[in-house]
């Protein structure tokens, strides 16, 4: 952890090393990926079935369901669970069903004052596919943030791609599949998975749309098919921003910070004060809190590799132009009043304002979708919505009369730029 | 050309073929790009400068003029430009500001019935990054058609990179440069001009996103750069479907085919009509107009071996699957009432409805965009728009009655994720 004070004479060098290191793996694994998307390409499920061996330690076989999970296992799952676990995630499900209703686009039909009628209409893609990793990082509120909106824009096919590693499957992913309702659910991982879903197999159709966190494999698979498929942001590690003055109990305080340093050693923590005393203040009872954590290993890494404290003067001079730099995935302003501060963030991924909203609330069950942008990727990308899984027709209509008002002006660019039939195919319509 | 009847028993496996068929180079410059932004982001301007004398034969020297195209001089290309130039360029950027000023995204700001407020807010990039192609793809139009949506995002900082082989500058192109409003013109192409948008250096400031067609080095940095900028959709060769009646003039249809066809040898033009003998009439039309044209080798080269008549029954009933299908970028519907066929379009870059809507209106000055999918993209992306410069920050507020609602649920959900201080960091806040 480093405490750095805005008032030192190196504070924007340090500040700036901040912004600009670079927390996610530049692993090159850009030709195995090219190669494992080759082979699914030209073998289709017999490469499937080889790389899930080879990978997965998983026996892809004549069996349907050693390839497929079906829809009566995910009830099955979900009928499983106790009665408070099936109440969080239909809770869950509900709050973020209805505030994704809210994103549904609304289409447009007018006339201008040329009489030119303009318009757009939205609609879904007819198939979407989400990955969900296996192991440590398979959560059913991801699968819930990622098919939800899915399920609302109205894709009718809801493809869930998974690795099951030596055969083992997680059943609270089966469960939150039951709950959003997912079409197909395939055991199959990696680059491999991707690539399946992008060019289709005989088993496996293809899908319009890929979401999902994978490994670096499968980030680098999307990133090679992305114009084959649309695919959702890059996804980097967590990471939050705490603005918080001394009113806020420290534990509370210390908890948000370890609350996305135990998603993985390289998350980040960081917290904006104005009271060095408080910050230090949190800073023990991070130490404290880190002793008492499952996830004490993990949040530890994190929280020593890259957690930061900055003690500025004044929050609502200082701390939005630093947040900005940061654009933050994350980003909890825990004031009494937080819409000055609030009022001059433009680049965060959410927002949590008041000292009762901790950002677990985003992560579970807020209705916002908890797939944001991170890497300082807020600046230019937004969080999952309805929108990833839509795209948008324009369309034009004009008469004869409209025509004569602006097709002259449409057949003199075609001719400054040398395109004669443009040109023409205006000027046969004119009167 | 090939001719295609519905009623033929093997016209499905005919026209899969036609949906099918790649047009895209699959040119493998991967490892060429990998090395040519290594390069930039290592040595910055002495990169740029050495591939540029490279690539484009144009000296970057201690003479900013050398770099960089200033203002004054996109004002002295646009002052150079004849009367009806000026006016029809200036109509097209109105027309062009007016429809994607009505893109403008509405914030959210609400309380549901728990209490809780949700919301999310918009906000322009700050600097938007355009590249536009040397030589015969340099269209002033392309510029208005990328520049104009990002100033109606609100993006402060608008940069243009292009090459200038052998030191020569497009005049139309700072003349539209100039209309548009953009703030920097970089002289530098290619990938390598793609790197320096998104890493910077020490001359060109990084951006947040990159938009603009280019060659396949352009494009493939483009998708290697994807996440450390947005970038727009992989673009591909052009393409228009026709769906037209025997009530429409074939020197009409001809032209509006042919409008596609003298892109690029590689672009589609298809016709779907429901009479052998129009099909025929247009054939003989096109052939006609052919001859005439200046870009009639082109034109005839990309008709000749893309081309595709589709006669049909009956166009309403088949049409639209057909077109679905096929999800081009352009539609046009030259009937007298055109809605039946629109209405079961689902999968279009952008619709012309009627008989006076050619294709070109819209590549001009309908006001729409006409950067849109190619190559069945349309079924999962959208034409370019002012959210392309945009981003979304949600935001979530509770009180310690919201959170004793909706927060046992969030710790419930933490505990079967295995997620103590997610847990946590909610519990510590309930009363």
């Amino acid at each position: 952890m480093r405490r750095l004070l805005a008032s030192d004479p190196d504070f924007e060098t340090k500040f700036a090393r901040i912004v600009n290191d670079r927390r996610e793996s530049d692993a090159n694994v850009a030709s195995d990926v090219r190669a494992i998307i080759g082979q699914v390409r030209q073998k289709g499920d017999d490469a499937l079935a080889e790389l899930t061996s080879r990978f997965d330690k998983h026996a892809l076989t004549a069996e349907l369901s050693s390839w497929r999970i079906g829809k009566d296992q995910c009830q099955a799952a979900y009928d499983f669970l106790d009665k408070d676990a099936k109440d969080a995630l239909e809770l869950a499900a509900t709050r973020i069903r209805a505030y994704h209703e809210g994103q549904l686009p609304e289409d447009r039909d007018y006339r201008d004052a040329q009489n030119v009628r303009l318009g757009a209409r939205w609609s879904a893609v007819e198939a979407a596919g989400m990955y969900v990793p296996g192991g440590r990082a398979a959560y059913p509120s991801s699968l819930l943030m990622n098919a939800i909106p899915a399920k609302v824009a109205g894709v009718e096919r809801l493809v869930v791609t998974t690795p099951t590693p030596k055969g083992e499957i997680n059943e609270l992913v089966l469960a939150a599949a039951h709950v959003a309702g997912v079409d197909e659910l395939w055991r199959v991982g990696g680059a491999q998975a991707i690539a399946a879903l992008a060019y289709g197999t005989a088993r496996i159709k293809p899908v319009d749309v890929i979401t999902g966190p994978g490994n670096a494999w499968v980030a680098e698979a999307k990133r090679q098919l992305f114009g084959v498929v649309g695919i959702d942001m890059v996804a980097g590690p967590s990471e939050i921003l705490v603005i918080a003055d001394n009113q806020n109990d420290p534990d509370w305080i210390a908890a948000d910070l370890l609350s996305q340093a135990e998603h993985d050693p390289s998350s980040q923590s960081i917290l904006i004060t104005d009271d060095t005393a408080y910050a230090a203040a949190v800073e023990d009872a991070v130490d404290v809190l880190l002793s008492q954590l499952d996830t004490q290993r993990t949040a530890t890494s994190s929280w020593d590799d890259h957690g930061v404290v900055i003690v500025v003067e004044d929050l609502v001079a200082e701390a939005p132009a630093l947040a900005n730099r940061l654009a933050a995935e994350h980003v909890q302003i825990a004031l009494d009043d937080p819409e000055a501060v609030f009022a001059g963030i433009r680049h965060a991924g959410s927002v949590f304002l008041g000292r009762h909203t901790p950002e677990a609330i985003g992560d579970y069950v807020a209705g916002p979708n908890h797939v944001l942008p991170t890497g300082r990727r807020a600046r230019f990308s937004s969080g999952l919505s309805v929108l990833d899984f839509m795209k948008r027709t324009s369309f034009i209509s004009l008469d004869e009369q409209a025509l004569a008002a602006i097709g002259p002006a449409a057949a003199a660019l075609a001719d400054i730029e040398g395109l004669p039939a443009h040109a023409r195919s205006v000027r046969v319509r004119l009167p």
